[in-house]
């Protein structure tokens, strides 16, 4: 590959940059080129935002995905934030450090990926900043907007609510582990889906207390949820068996994976326990996914418990630490 | 140094990071620790966003700077991006890229940096990611908001305009330039002003067609608003001479340093030229430093012209680009 150095000047990337993301949404009045972009925010709606970065050999390898893919992956893990605060997409701004061997193709394929997801999630790519870096270093500002009314938190959790998930955990940790992964979890791992419908459809609803994206792994992200509440939760491990993803049969260590393996950006949700059984027909018959109990709440102090079999003891919560860059 | 690895999770640099910024303004509704920051966008307004990212090494040393320095730049160049457009910020997101000498104390000083500054501009700093990376990457996504009619962009200058600048170049790039820098060198470098009320007052005034800030030097970013605005701009070589800064007395080069050097964060703007004689008496009673006059814009499609001694020849515009890491 040729370097941007020897080909290209910043302006020119810029450039071909806009050409590649085509016409954008509407409600963006300045989009890339000018010195920030501006957008006409939506009425008595709260605006959200939101930053996600991701590094070479520490969040992916660059050798081992295409640009298309991470172009999309970056994206995507910023808009899970937006979703898990039950709001919708509006706009995205990117600042990008590029080592010598990114060339213009690269960049092109990069935000054509990026393109495909944020055309469909109505959401403009309206900006950034693209500099030299040691390593490909791609962060990604998700920018967007909540009826005030249908904003979830972390805290919102109540006593005896049940915890929820949307949907199938442990997939992306199996194809880091998977000598020879299926496609099953390959996309898991490289097209996270950002759960935008789902968060609008359970903000949206009065049993759903707290809400947040799983993002380093159920254990850890339950720990979070519970703390912020100033609750205990009780993870129900023989829940977590009888969800086991099928693409998981195979991992004798499928439990741990759920647990633990993170990347996974489903929502997590505190739902009334009494509304829990109307509002999964409801989710099933939308999503055409179960939104599965995983746990409950109790009073405490932010402490995890663990079931199985009848047995109840204590959990230490662990995941991804992004700064010990190590399962915990 | 201890690194981070051995001392704290990530949970935990979130938490001393919240205890330092303190109480925020009051807009923000939700702020560090949930899944996106929420605020309440300001009513009739347009909602802004820019991003900067900056490398150790390739922006800065970290050696030859504090924490507190540091964290107060990142913060100062995005807020520039603001004042250009003619608005006043309202909340940072900060995405960190960390090495393992980036110890805990370091980040509270990092940030107590950026609060400073943050608190005088009235923006909170709402959120952000902590990841490892191969090198100090510091990306600062700064939203703000601005009165429709106040918004200027590069692409709105017209034929006959002058091109007007806030303040003083050259000072930042002869720091990196001088053996022994004096204060007023290493103040323009390492803590320099974003000109948020200069840019609000500039927004809001009639005879101010174009602007945006320099941050690549004069001569880019003069060309970079001719091209915006399809017109050639011809820069008064006289004029520089006579508004080179005091402390530039010692270079020989001192032209080339305010052309080319960058890392300027004064405001470039493009003023009609009968009123630019009232326009800068305001300014210079408002704020006591000269709106001086850098050139003039005329028909044309985006060539740079410069005139000295009464003699008019094309000018190759270069200055910082970001991609080739070097003056062009």
């Amino acid at each position: 590959m040729r370097g941007l150095t020897t080909e290209l000047s910043e302006d020119e990337l810029v450039a071909a940059i806009v050409r590649v993301l085509g016409e954008q949404p509407r409600t963006l009045r300045v989009g890339i080129g000018d010195d920030a972009a501006a957008w006409k925010p939506a009425r008595a709606h709260l605006s959200l935002a939101t930053v996600d970065a991701l590094v070479d050999q520490v969040h992916f390898r660059l050798h081992e995905t295409t640009p298309e893919m991470l172009g999309r992956k970056a994206l995507a893990v910023s808009l899970s934030d937006i979703a898990a605060m039950g709001g919708r997409a509006a706009l995205a701004i990117v600042a990008l450090g590029v080592t010598a061997e990114i060339d213009a193709e690269w960049s092109r394929r990069f935000y054509q990926g990026m393109r495909d997801l944020a055309h469909r999630a109505r959401c403009s790519i309206a900006g950034g900043d693209i500099v030299r870096a040691p390593a490909l270093t791609i962060s990604v500002t998700a920018i967007g907007d909540v009826r005030p009314s249908n904003m979830r938190l972390r805290s919102g959790a109540k006593q005896g609510d049940l915890l929820c998930v949307s949907g199938p955990l442990g997939l992306a940790a199996a194809y880091l582990r998977s000598a020879a992964p299926g496609q099953a979890l390959r996309s898991a791992y490289e097209s996270p889906e950002p759960r935008l419908a789902e968060g609008k459809f359970l903000g949206a609803s009065r049993a759903v207390h707290a809400m947040m994206d799983i993002s380093d792994g159920l254990s850890l992200d339950a720990s979070r949820m519970a703390k912020a509440s100033a609750l205990d939760v009780c993870l129900d491990l023989d829940a977590l068996r009888t969800h086991r993803p099928l693409a998981l049969s195979e991992f004798a260590d499928a439990l741990d994976l759920m647990l633990y393996g993170g990347d996974d950006y489903e929502l997590l949700v505190a739902v009334n326990a009494r509304s829990h059984t109307h509002l999964a027909r409801r989710f099933k018959a939308r999503f055409g996914r179960e939104l599965w109990v995983a746990g409950r709440f109790q009073p405490g102090a932010g402490n995890v418990w663990e079931l199985a079999d009848g047995d109840r003891r204590k959990h230490e919560p662990r995941g991804y630490d992004h700064l010990k860059n190590t399962r915990k």
